[in-house]
């Protein structure tokens, strides 16, 4: 069997990935009277007087919703609410497997911006934190906003700032291996989609000061800005700034760095060689990379980085949204700001630290210091800037996160 | 420590009822390949191409959402969605310890019945079942006529159907007991909300001729009829074919059954002596019924129910909603018809049949009987009437409710 009839036959064999389980037995009359009527009405009472209460008393503080509307879903497409349900549970897997959060998949039924927004608002009594996946642009951007601004959730649009955390911990090592500064670099990155914008964004609020936007239309400039929304747009005011206007060829010419979240084989050897000196090239196209690695190795590059796990330093999500969420969620977090993104990062990053080498610029996914370490980072910035409801101090924090994975070991 | 304390330390204890627990691993690079990128992609594709196969392949067809506004919770009142949360919690551990539904609840945050339809049609694509809950009476009823009509989910508003099979159940051997029959006898129900709506309504469907229905401005008939939303008009002119008019204690003379879902202590000694021979009395008032047991008894009551554990024939939901749901998402039933209503309110009736006495007219909730009966029971009714997908016969039925109730015990 290949690795897709090995998929549908364990998707077949549990009819489906999740389940909800009970973590109270109820099995005699004393045991019902205190799981539901009619001992339930006092944590029901405590929660009126107190709505704080619902953290103690509920699921509520532990429950991330992971909603799609299954239009941009992995490199399927638009497939629908329904068929983008076994990628939404498996979101769920991951976020319970590797963090002990209790993800549950929301597939709604509708690709509009106002009635997903609307749907969303409706799920703040029962989840701390929302998870958007698979929302194709520019939608995405104007509801992951709204979100942000209409609601007090922690909220995360996956396909765009989990890639960007992980890439920014991978250009944080990668540039310490060829000894260059974030701040004196030029960047190329290739494709204007979720992903493209979020990387881009991340990049700049971490200290990048030349990076340049290659869509199909070119390179995005002041000549082109109204083809774009207007969250982008402010976007694209900030890169370019020697106004460069061409395409592909013309950006990368002289950059450090080139990211592609586009399509295959685009970025040709001579462009490469046409890099300043040590280019790092991150082809995360899949299945087929913007360049072969091959190919970009011979043409000069010093280190290359896919989101495909068969070569060295896979850009994978899972290194981020886990450890992401279960910091927001250990101390409260009203969102997940650029901050804790950054601070994500940098703890990616430093736990590659020692044995840095081109073919290992990030930590496996199944390293068990991952999350920890990057829910710690995270939770402690969103302390720092007062966007947590907790204040706890660093040990407090270290404990917290360390109960709730350990909950996962024990099982 | 009281009830109400064991109550609070157990949900502290463990910060709600509820955990969403993974069926599969995810260990190493290709755990991780087959329960999500690349492997998902298969059973994606397979739903796209046919939407049945989310039937194989996704967690949907076990799947119900608990929905409520929290605006009438249990003796509550309108505490809101997020005081209401432990009882939701609660539904869903009842869900899935008695008959292995994974019921996952929704506490949205508005009282605007559009919102709630709009809300609840958009998680068609992740649930086969809806169970409301706890939400005021009368939004209730067109939150649930109009799901009914506009989506393909079994819709179910457990305080109304739930208490009204359990009722319907109780009465049909009440009767055995007394030598009366359901068309022939005279039945007062004190109350209009919602759950007295759905008992006088499935009573009705059931066979009664002869139903009054009493509220707080006395026999409803056609002079009062313009104080009701459209929906209750329609079942208040089924009833009182008599049309009577005055108060409860005009109603209750002569009747055969009382019927209270009201308030405690409203019937008295002096009313049940004018009752028919053999009077029934249903006094479901929580926690104090419309009349103290001991004194319907001495006022020559012949059987007495209530809405509490620690008076016999206790009235309690759990005997109904566990198998209802479990019978219908096992043939993919599109709604909960009356007829399935009553098919399974003689299944838990029949339970009872042979041990039949004055205080055992209904089963006791953790007869491990119930379930299979009470879903096998409303999964053939569903068949016979063309609302099941799956056009299973009866022992491909037993079968299957037997092997989902059978993964409950291997836990």
């Amino acid at each position: 069997m290949d690795i897709y009839q090995k998929a549908l036959k364990l998707h077949s064999d549990h009819q489906g990935k999740i389940e909800v389980k009970s973590k109270v037995r109820v099995r005699n009359r004393e045991e019902l009277s205190l799981a539901y009527s009619p001992g339930v009405a006092e944590p029901c009472r405590e929660i009126e007087k107190n709505p704080e209460k619902i953290y103690q008393y509920t699921a509520r503080g532990n429950q991330v919703a992971v909603v799609s509307s299954g239009t941009a879903v992995l490199g399927l497409g638009d497939i629908g609410p329904k068929a983008a349900l076994p990628v939404m549970e498996g979101k769920a897997v991951l976020f319970k497997e590797f963090a002990n959060v209790d993800a549950f998949p929301l597939c709604v039924g509708t690709k509009e911006v106002d009635q997903i927004v609307e749907f969303v608002k409706l799920l703040e009594p029962t989840f701390a934190g929302i998870n958007l996946e698979d929302i194709s642009a520019p939608k995405c951007f104007e509801i992951e906003a709204r979100l942000k601004e209409e609601t007090e959730m922690a909220i995360f649009h996956d396909d765009q700032h989990g890639t960007a955390i992980v890439v920014l911990a991978a250009v944080i090592n990668a540039l310490k291996l060829v000894g260059k500064e974030l701040d004196q670099i030029k960047i190329v990155v290739n494709g204007a989609g979720a992903a493209a914008t979020a990387v881009s964004k991340l990049l700049l609020d971490a200290g990048a000061k030349n990076l340049i936007i290659n869509d199909k239309i070119g390179i995005l400039n002041s000549n082109n800005l109204d083809q774009y929304d207007s969250l982008r747009q402010d976007l694209i005011k900030r890169t370019n700034p020697d106004a460069l206007s061409g395409g592909l060829k013309e950006a990368v010419k002289d950059a450090d760095l080139f990211i592609g979240l586009s399509v295959g084989n685009i970025l040709k050897a001579e462009m490469v060689e046409e890099m300043a000196a040590d280019p790092l090239i991150f082809a995360m196209a899949n299945p087929t990379p913007e360049i072969d690695p091959e190919i970009a190795l011979k043409a000069g590059a010093a280190v290359i980085a896919t989101g495909r796990s068969d070569y060295p330093n896979q850009i994978n999500n899972v290194l981020a949204f886990p450890g992401v969420f279960r910091g927001a969620l250990d101390v409260r977090a009203s969102e997940i700001s650029e901050g804790m993104k950054i601070a994500a990062a940098e703890a990616i990053a430093e736990l590659a630290g020692d044995n840095l080498s081109s073919e290992y610029i990030i930590p496996d996914p199944f390293d068990q210091r991952v999350v920890p370490a990057v829910a710690f980072s995270v939770a402690r910035n969103a302390v720092k800037n007062n966007l947590a409801q907790l204040d706890l101090n660093e040990e407090q924090l270290k404990n917290k996160i360390k109960k709730n994975l350990d909950k996962l070991k024990s099982k």
